[in-house]
């Protein structure tokens, strides 16, 4: 499956999927909080994709893959396996072209985010909460539908795509010395990382990563692939292990992977709905989480943040 | 007390205090939501009052009137009664001018705002959650300290205050048919409907109350301020009386005051959590339970919604 790496995508394709879903996504915003910056002694630039259309940055490459179809291609749809965002993305996608969408779902993924798959009108398959089980029950979809495959993250087009929320954060913020974005399994880290460096290559990259599934920490130390882990940790969006695509990205940028407890993403869950006022979802508090864990590595910087996503269960929240 | 109507604060006052507060006071972002405009069948403009400085409206209010002290008044201080954002607003702008600030609160005040009132500098005194035992302990800590009262409503600097609000809303968005604020006391309705009116006097203003602390309400249908009410409500924000001098500027402006129940507020506070993505709490959310109990009233209109505080305890969720 892997292609050698100089066939990655590059800041000319990101450029295209910018392009490609300009007439159906949403510019999100930037916002600042001066009670987050004094307490961790940076400038954070909080990119607010959870205000993005269907409430995550997952809209972007799931937008560029269905607008990157050929006609024949797309009307027989398309079809993902996701814990949550991505399938709602790519049904939210779909609709914007009118072509079918299948989304196979883990059980145990958040109801809210289920619920509103379903709204955008794709097709539920529910399967059991393990990569294997997903992927097998893709496959069967595929060979019933003809659908094309639209993967999470170890997806060229998704990866673009995700990428083009960099391009538009440093338009609006030209000047940031450091970008941070969760990683679960690669697809916004390594888009994020090949847009940033295009533009500027001297910008450093982290991600910030649920200790409970570290496993591209893991990689990045091992130099490959660590595919033995069973994710344990509430981030529900970043239970997925890290594509080898994705990694290679992650490593050829030299983006530095921080991992943090689950208890230090909801106290830093906590504080950007009490202090930046915002209903972000616990995979998006990772990142806050990294920056108070390691302070020390923002001092006096200009830090772009990426809030990836603001779908939660009001009625399940983790404290 | 009550001084005659004419010498209510007036567009100018209001265009005064704008320009006394624009050092310190933010800028606050207008939001839309697509999501929530299909519910209501109206354009909505969601003013989002829960991202200035204090997570409140407030501040505009008490900034205004710690500015407009003589520098012999303020070297005495300034004091109030609030349950929580007034007087956290109040701490806030006495730091700005570097000024003794005393918040007197009721018992069972929301601890997150009591928190963030300390934090800010200011003096605590606690007293019974009667606008009687208030009153008594403000008129005691003036005595004691010769500070100046600011009412949390019943103050003209204060309404001016507020009024800026609706100055700033109308410069970002020039072309409303309606504007709905929450109505407590009625120092931000009042502000606000002289502001609008102002430049607008075609714009149709509403007021949305707790029914059970809809003593604005009913004292526009009776003719005369009631003032017989125990609020009951869990709106924290909305359960002071309405000010005289407030009501009788909602009364001059026709502001139409809607009640809605608790429940409504409630549900209608999930779905500003769950579509906006936006921490808003309980008392903002009023508002948007009144556009969806009476659509017809705003079919097809462009709305503007005040979402007034964001200062919510997250251990203590009303669903």
């Amino acid at each position: 499956m892997s292609e050698p790496i100089d066939t990655l995508p590059d800041l000319e394709r990101v450029r295209a999927a910018a392009r490609r879903i300009a007439p159906h996504a949403r510019v999100t915003p930037v916002m600042r909080c001066s009670a987050l910056e004094a307490l961790c002694g940076a400038e954070l630039y909080f990119k607010c994709e959870h205000l993005q259309r269907g409430g995550a940055f997952k809209f972007r490459g799931a937008c560029n893959a269905v607008w990157s179809l050929d006609d024949a291609q797309a009307a027989r749809g398309v079809v993902t396996h996701s814990s949550g965002n991505h399938g709602n993305a790519l049904a939210l996608a779909a609709a914007t072209r009118g072509i079918a969408a299948h989304v196979v779902v883990p059980e145990g993924a958040v109801r809210a985010k289920l619920a509103a798959i379903e709204r955008a009108g794709a097709t539920l398959h529910r399967c059991a909460p393990t990569q294997a089980a997903r992927e097998a029950m893709c496959a069967e979809v595929q060979r019933a539908t003809g659908a094309e495959l639209v993967h999470p993250y170890a997806d060229d087009r998704v990866i673009a795509g995700q990428g083009t929320l960099a391009l538009e954060l440093l338009q609006q913020i030209p000047e940031l010395d450091a970008l941070v974005t969760p990683v679960g399994g690669g697809g916004l880290a390594s888009g994020v990382a090949i847009a940033a460096h295009g533009l500027d290559p001297a910008l450093d990259l982290f991600g910030a990563e649920p200790s409970g599934a570290d496993d591209a920490a893991q990689s990045l130390i091992a130099g490959k692939r660590v595919t033995t882990m069973v994710p344990d940790t509430v981030c529900d969006g970043l239970r997925a292990l890290v594509g080898e695509r994705n990694l290679d990205v992650l490593r050829m940028h030299r983006v530095e992977v921080m991992t943090v407890s689950d208890a230090e993403t909801i106290a830093a869950m906590r504080l950007l709905w009490s202090e930046l006022k915002q209903v972000v979802e616990v995979s998006s508090a990772t990142v806050l989480a990294a920056i108070l864990k390691q302070p020390q590595r923002f001092a006096g910087r200009r830090v772009g943040v990426v809030l990836t996503g603001g779908n939660v269960d009001l009625d399940a929240l983790p404290w």
